[in-house]
């Protein structure tokens, strides 16, 4: 936990931001996987350990604006419950290392949530992601599981992002611990993937890391020789000689703050002749947005720019014709390049996902696309000092996508299809780093991670 | 996935024991961690794989008894889908692998499951432990979430038991399978453990395992110096010179078959003379609970037979009195073993829970006991041949509960309460293997792991 005078400071300023009414901030629950005591590896939720650092299942906490009251509403553990997870600090002396002085049983949430709806106050809560959540506000306030997104409170998203988008040095330093231990993850990747490997045999070890540091992974590792399937959770293949292996891994802290990095690998000791024109094509694009991050500067640009660098690449291989400035216009480079360029980070990965893209990585007067390639842009603001974030471009020859577009001659006075055609097993290639916004301009958090052809090669 | 006469058949012992209405069997859905989109690793309802085989998030199926109809209710992956996950064998594909032909959209369910209700059919369903299936039962059968459990099929529940209870050659196969992984972990735990490193340290890496070997674990690893803490799943501790650790731990198999193993071994190189001692009592009770397993045995009485035998060690030891036999009758064990001999494995680590352990580990005739101790044991039935099991007894010193029967004087006449100060540190044992129960005896199932104190410092 960070001092108390941390959560102090942060729950009042979300009281000044939101004004008047009672904040409801839902904790998490254990997540049973077969049966209800087989659970999940316990994760609370982001903003509840923002405001509260309690990391504890089965908790909730209220935030009466209107009488200044903050309680935390949980059980202490019974002389029973003590035989069987042995002694635990109360809840009452860790809420009170997070500035809460009023812990109450939580049966008595109901009552409080009944008093404050009956007398017409306004009760603040988060669009649910945990079913679980869905009952509650079911139970508690008799909103419908299918109405309680629409009914999340706007007042109190806004709130919470505007405090949680800029970090604090104890927040950068925790960051940096996370996306350190990821670099550590991703140099075994480079040190000790071999071909005949399975996937899952490297993942598991890289795993194995984030747990032995105190936390876990911020995400399920996505390890892969087909770097072009972006969200393939499958990790069944033996990984072969010649093949380029795509690794998206990152570590989270005991305190949960998350690290994420990409880097593409020859299987084997040597990049082919392709592989390592394609792989520059995505470094140089890469390297060019990271230069472009700075203040003031909106991200949605930057997504744009470094488009722009991997049409003039594929040009310089001749799969790509006409004005690479003038094709992005065009939204040619979504046939390369179908996700966005970064988002956000923070104590999660994709930072305050659950409370809505447009919010977190937009604003009132820029809002999120909806074309293809543009709508998996989560980040499009302009970036201020504090922001967390990552750049992550990459290039995927998807076989699907490109015979339908191929079918529909779509952009064919910008496209070679029959070029093409040598790349379409080609697979994918990503590079990924976490950049921190400053004053002036910005700093890549952690270790020297390596990803130069050069660089990598000499750790094959 | 085992054959589609395998599945098949199952279905029809199923709708031969229910007799008539309609069977839903709610498949499990994807669970996100902190945002929607950040998954935990999918796991599906066991008794869906049971009968249906597929490993998909998001279906659900339906045994209409009386219209003698087997229909998965889930869709079909679109162009849009493949480009962000990669080809996939259609769902319809995988359903006539489990001898399904009859596969329709999601959004079907609900008016199947209308019609059958407007008719007055019943509508069997089981219990639900993820809130996601209160939510859905809410919405497609009108049932409150607080009413749900209640409202389950009992029938439905007892025709599951009766067929998942006898697991059949291939299903042994599997859960051996399960077994020589964690027996491989085991090895691992035994042989790289040394003074200095943390819990977690070694955790992660027994999980990479079984991750690496195309599961992951059954249930979160139990590794830890304070073995007595029965549920204990903080894992932050320096294992040192001189303590015991005990590893919990078991794999699952990709096609969720679990195995579920105990063993207790020094932190450093060898046993103290008291660590012997306290081993070898709970090495005798295993040996002599597993001799006794057998056809026609009530594991109830296995359950007290191991219960004497760790009183007869410790009377040994001076710190209990009196006959051990009567002392069991009067619960006098339970300060020192405070949970169950075993449970049935399977395709759940503890098989069945969900369904209630009423129906799974006791009969019409046999309940379950509500006393301390008696009512941590999830089987007491007699045993049959098929049935696969765990034996598991185990010496834990909890302070807290030493504390309180000492207070109260409790069983003053059995337990010298002097010489029990002297044991009050003495952390926890446990010693656990995995039996099928055969025509004849039993079977203790998958390699060999070392578990006498010989075996193990041998391996230190």
């Amino acid at each position: 936990m960070f001092s108390k005078k941390t959560y102090t400071i942060r729950r009042q300023q979300l009281k000044t931001q939101v004004g008047n009414g009672l904040i409801l901030l839902l904790g998490n629950e254990e997540s049973g996987m077969n049966y209800r005591d087989n659970v999940y590896p316990f994760r609370q939720d982001s903003s509840f350990l923002y405001f509260f650092g309690l990391d504890v299942p089965g908790i909730h906490a209220v935030i009466d604006i209107d009488n200044d009251r903050e309680v935390v509403f949980g059980n202490e553990l019974t002389l029973d419950d003590i035989v069987w997870t042995g002694p635990k600090e109360p809840l009452a002396d860790k809420a009170a290392q997070a500035g809460i002085t009023e812990v109450k049983p939580l049966n008595a949430l109901e009552g409080y949530l009944a008093n404050a709806v009956n007398s017409g106050r306004e009760v603040h809560f988060l669009p649910p992601y945990r079913a679980e959540h869905s009952l509650q506000l079911q139970e508690w306030l008799h909103i419908a599981p299918a109405e309680a997104s629409a009914r999340a409170s706007v007042t109190f998203i806004k709130a919470i992002v505007s405090l949680r988008s800029y970090k604090s040095e104890e927040e950068v330093a925790e960051l940096e611990k996370a996306v350190n231990t990821s670099v550590d993850m991703h140099l075994e990747f480079m040190r000790s993937t071999r071909p005949g490997m399975t996937e899952r045999e490297v993942a598991g070890r890289l795993q194995s890391m984030a747990i032995g540091r105190g936390g876990d992974v911020s995400y399920p590792i996505i390890l892969t020789v087909n770097g072009e399937i972006l969200h393939t959770h499958t990790r069944d293949l033996a990984m072969q000689e010649g093949q380029l292996g795509l690794c998206d891994a990152g570590a989270e802290t005991a305190m949960h703050y998350c690290g994420d990095l990409t880097r593409t690998i020859p299987v084997g000791k040597h990049f082919t002749t392709l592989q390592k024109e394609m792989y520059q094509i995505v470094l140089d694009a890469q390297e060019a947005a990271i230069a472009a991050c700075k203040p003031g500067v909106l991200f949605r640009d930057v997504h744009a720019l470094a488009s722009v660098k991997l049409l003039e690449g594929l040009k310089q291989l001749g799969v790509v014709k006409g004005d690479p400035a003038e094709a992005v216009d065009q939204d040619v480079h979504t046939l390369f390049f179908q996700c966005g360029l970064g988002h956000m980070m923070g104590l999660d990965v994709h930072d305050m996902e659950n409370l809505g893209e447009q919010y977190v990585g937009y604003s009132d007067e820029l809002k999120k696309g909806t074309a293809f390639g543009w709508k998996s842009l989560r980040l499009g603001r302009a970036l201020e000092p504090g922001f967390v974030l990552t750049v992550e471009p990459g290039l995927y020859l998807i076989p699907t996508l490109i015979d339908r577009w191929k079918a529909g001659k779509k952009h064919a006075d910008f496209i070679d299809y029959e070029k093409l055609e040598s790349l379409r097993d080609f697979t994918g290639i990503r590079i990924e780093d976490n950049l921190l916004i400053t004053e002036t301009g910005h700093r890549i958090l952690g270790k020297h991670l390596p990803k130069t052809i050069a660089e990598i090669e000499a750790l094959r």
